[in-house]
């Protein structure tokens, strides 16, 4: 059986003059792009031109739900109610669901951004209103999570399907989550150290712990970066050194369907 | 045969602290609600409360798309590029469209806010714009615009379904448009006399004109606002006259049903 | 000697169509005035005139600054870090300070809004950005503060002027604090007893605790509210029995000069 | 006597996470500083970080005021009331003196942004308004204006010291007008034409119109672009072909003094 996997990234993050990102160069990488819906990025202007060349590509589109935070890019955690929270995503996800129908795509899954997507890994009362949300708008929507995370255990039990992701960039502790970016080694730099560890990731299930101790994740999809020159470099030889060893490139969407 | 006229009004128009008009007793009088989606004005948790309101009475939802102008209220004319109406056009009905899942209910037609409802009113470029969002996102969707507007005609020439809709407390000069609020007696304040007119107009479809000549006017609408108590009162005497005349009051999109 | 004491209340805080509370009334009431600085509320030609109509009454002003936050009034704690608030509040300040000088009034005092004011209150990172805005863009302006909390000593310690504020229509607790929210009691309807309350700390420095004993609490400003005809009256209830029992209304900055 | 000119450029342009141009660069190269008050671009941390090192650097700062729109980076034109505009400026303004004190530098003069610029040229109406809140704020600072343009002489009339600026990339009519951006050869991209152009421009107060007739134009100030390598570069040559022929780069608010 032919190894498979998802590889997503953050797309569509300009708003109006301000670009960020090569979005051009990581569709022709990613299976799947997690489109800023507004509210922490993304006009709609530049938002439809994301989705019309993520459609012509055959990328999946994700919905890239924020804390209505732009100034702060939705980093910053924010103690809204559930009530809020709840109305924010699906405005969101619907106004992303308008310019897919214009683009000839179509949202699949929600993946929440920033303090957003840290606050719900965790805590179950933000998580509630989220997962709240995806089913009052379309409970076949997808959730993606951070791999290990609370949060896909809680979306499971409230019926919809998830998606668990690991990210190429970042240490893991031996209990499978993340090294808080506060500490040294946190974040990867070796491109080829990186594209190794997601090699064994997609073909064995295991990633080395911070400690050096081999660690069981399980993965359906890898979360790679575009926001400079060389994190676009990084993601590629990601693809690359995947590809090459025989793993399947592909949307957990269309593994489904 | 029954008359029928149709009754929309300016809905949602709250921003998160802050309230504006009285919603519940105009979704008691109107049969079609013009929502806000977040431009000019209305939050999320607002929006969605008033769309599940106009769902529980059975009201119609209208998109009410507006620039992006929330301290202007949508009521500064702003020169936007087509591109960037097009898609914020786009955005604003997909968003209302998900929360109206969530609602259950569905947007049945558009109609523009304010500046942009005034200039696309002569202004075939931005009209363009906005006919190409609507055929984008969903052609079934209505326009609803100025009676004897050009882009009432122009809509129909491009495919999309339209409502022609006139204002019960506005003058009509004799050829049919609106008495420039700069004009002395362009607004009406006698409740009565509007209602009057109203029923005269839903019966025999005319109205007089501010020089007192009789004007033939096709409306499918009637436009009330619920922005003050005595508005409010406006309103509810134009249902009452029209209902106890047999006019029914009936949204123009279950007639077409 | 004669009692003295400072009325303030929130002003300024429509936004463009949207308008809230009554400012006129309140002007007539209070001895000082904490203006909206467009982050929570507030959009520049509402708040100028706000400050023409104080300059015109003699009434002191203050720079009620928030989190950028107007969706949710500056009510949501935001995890931002201290460059962002120390700018945010120059930023917000320095506005204030210019349409102050085109109304022909000042800034005198700073006093944050909702959850900044409350996280400030005893959260001291939070609260050293606020200090260190203040000491960047005018260390003369005083800061206001709730009657007891951390913060007013932490501003002492850092060479800025303080004021107590205590709260008219809040219970508190034997300890001095202000009683949650949340709690049964915790607001106070009665105009009446409000009113008598504040005569007498006013006039003995003592207030009732919530469990009746008898608390010393040191206040130099009272906080009223103006956002609904009953919050009008109450306030105007308080004014009007300070001044028949002897007590001079009279801002803490007039005080001081 | 040494003939002498001011540099100027749009500074301080990032938003948030987002960046725009290279400051750094440019503040080796001008004199004069348009930093972004926030209405079309600049969060209050970027823009005081571009003022501490325009301060440093002894850069002269103005005030880069604009239409409230953020989304179109205020390139838009927008028909806001008097009052509206008068309001918006003084609150931008304000809140640039405010983040300059804590910068330990000043505001020395106003230069409208984008849309805004272009409309006041030649609209009375949008220039009394602007004119008024510079006479409300501070009558000491400074009107930069398009040489040549209307704006100037009424804000002279009004009683408002004026600098007249001159674009280094483009095109002039014979009558002193810019060569619309619509028509061929509006844009001026090779730098060394550029750069002779300007020094003529600064040594003899004339320049080649595009009809190739010589045109007399008074400049005080040559605005230059950071936006793009090929901008600095283009600034930078302006700035080095002026120096090595003898013309001072002195920023006017020193002449003055």
């Amino acid at each position: 059986m032919t190894a498979r996997i998802d590889l997503n990234s953050d797309l569509g993050e300009g708003y109006g003059a301000w670009t960020m990102g090569d979005d051009e160069a990581m569709l022709g990488i990613v299976s799947s792009a997690n489109v800023a819906c507004g509210f922490h990025a993304g006009d709609p202007k530049s938002i439809l031109a994301t989705l019309r060349e993520a459609a012509a590509r055959g990328v999946a589109i994700g919905a890239h739900v924020s804390y209505p935070d732009r100034v702060g890019f939705g980093r910053r955690p924010m103690d809204v109610t559930a009530a809020e929270l709840t109305a924010d995503v699906i405005y969101q996800i619907g106004a992303l669901q308008g310019l897919c129908r214009a683009a000839g795509t179509r949202v699949s899954y929600v993946k929440p951004h920033g303090a957003l997507y840290n606050t719900i890994a965790s805590d179950a009362r933000q998580g509630a209103a989220v997962i709240e949300a995806i089913r009052e708008i379309d409970p076949a929507l997808i959730l993606m999570g951070l791999a290990g995370a609370p949060i896909l255990t809680q979306a499971s039990e409230a019926g919809l399907a998830t998606v668990a992701e690991a990210f190429g960039d970042r240490a893991y502790t031996p209990q499978g989550t993340l090294v808080s970016r506060r500490e040294p080694g946190a974040v990867l730099h070796d491109p080829e150290a990186v594209a190794r560890r997601m090699l064994r990731l997609a073909t064995e299930g295991t990633i080395e712990a911070i400690d050096g101790s081999s660690l069981k994740l399980h993965a359906d999809s890898i979360c790679v970066h575009g926001d400079s020159a060389g994190a676009v470099a990084m993601a590629s030889g990601i693809r690359d050194i995947l590809v090459e060893n025989g793993v399947e490139i592909l949307s957990f969407t269309e593994r489904r369907a």
